[in-house]
């Protein structure tokens, strides 16, 4: 039986607990927070899941004791960690919220290890709770988090305007909610590129002229030309 | 029997043909392209499915009859169409493409009309085809319709720009699906303003500067800096 700890009491460490817990190749031998790591019991990996800041100074607190330890964390390199145990990263990318429930087995594991024992034992652990297990380098890591900025943050604060602007002219924001679902569904048999649509991609001019003159909002304006610029590049079309 | 005539042979008249031929209650006489107006059949109501800038012109050449004349554009008013019929207008909100499937039940169908008989008779034609029934006057239509820009077209272009980064960095788009899904899923439930996460929301100044440094492409860098900016607006941040 595998065994782990988990480090750490927020949105990543509670799904991930209960993945791992769920799995009969897994026993989850404690779940610690972070200031209680003097008494941490024997395991295979220790996996922290605390804040991106803080993952330097727990995996520093965790004793030596020549132990697999891993961070969750996209942004922060596997040297990140302290150097008193063996390292690596067990990144898995999605958002998570404790008050939605997640298919763990479909969130993408993006796995680093210094060396090819301690990968192949972050791949039985990750295969243990996912279907989409990934070898993905330090280097990689930072632009999919980079990448995951735009098509999850930014994509729900395009998601935010329309809502405001569907606010402001008493529109019920659930009449957009189908184009919402199925503008995500479409990318999973096209590339973005082949499902773009709209006035930027076609030059229509007149439309994006109207649009213009009708945001009263001086940032959405000019969230709106830059985004139809960019599109209009893309496609080799004018610039407004 | 509900007697409709389509006129269009673009992407909405073939996917609405093939939800209005699946019901009972509805029987297409025709399907016209809108160079063939002369001699159209006799119908209920005439649906205009063509690219906004001919919505005009096609219901001009459609013969005075006092029939009912719709078009199914979400950025031309009602007063767009001729004044030779009765006018309305039946508006599905989705994106759509030949190749790919729709469920039309689920669409939702906005509908106008110059008096209260004419919406009832739409309300009947779009109930045929979908559990999503709206009544949306023309300025809501526009406000509708620049919203799904923002929640299709440019979500969209982000969905690219992120596949962008992945090719550049020899990472596979793959990874960042199930993420593009779940973003979506989540305003099902909770509203954009609640499910939003990230380093802009968190005014986590060190990452976001991580960020825009790493990004080789200006336009890119742009985007990333204004939308960031955006969100810090929305929750009372500081600027960059």
């Amino acid at each position: 039986m595998f065994k782990t700890v988990i480090i750490g009491t927020g949105n990543v460490a509670f799904h991930l607990h209960k993945a791992l817990k769920a799995s009969n190749a897994v026993e989850v031998r404690a779940v610690s927070s972070r200031s209680d790591l003097a008494k941490l019991p024997m395991a295979d990996v220790y996996i922290i899941a605390v804040s991106d800041d803080a993952v330097a100074k727990v995996s520093s607190e965790i004793r030596s004791m020549n132990a697999l330890v891993v961070h969750t964390s996209g942004s922060v390199a596997m040297e990140g960690l302290a150097s008193n145990n063996r390292k690596g990263v067990f990144y898995p990318l999605q958002t998570f919220s404790k008050e939605k429930d997640l298919d763990f087995k479909t969130i993408p594991i993006c796995l680093e290890a210094e060396d090819e024992k301690d990968l192949q034992l972050l791949e039985k652990l990750a295969k243990a709770v996912s279907e989409k297990v990934y070898h993905i380098d330090s280097e990689q890591r930072k632009a999919l988090h980079l990448a995951a900025v735009f098509v999850n943050n930014f994509v729900n604060h395009l998601y935010h305007i329309g809502s405001d602007i569907c606010t402001e002219h008493d529109v019920p924001f659930e009449v957009l909610k189908p184009l919402i679902q199925e503008t995500a569904e479409k990318v999973v048999t096209l590339s973005p590129k082949q499902a773009q649509t709209g006035p930027a991609k076609r030059n229509d001019l007149e439309t994006i002229k109207k649009h213009v003159h009708s945001l009263s909002n001086s940032t959405y304006r000019k969230i709106y030309e830059l985004l139809t610029n960019s599109i209009s590049n893309t496609y080799g079309g004018k610039e407004l």
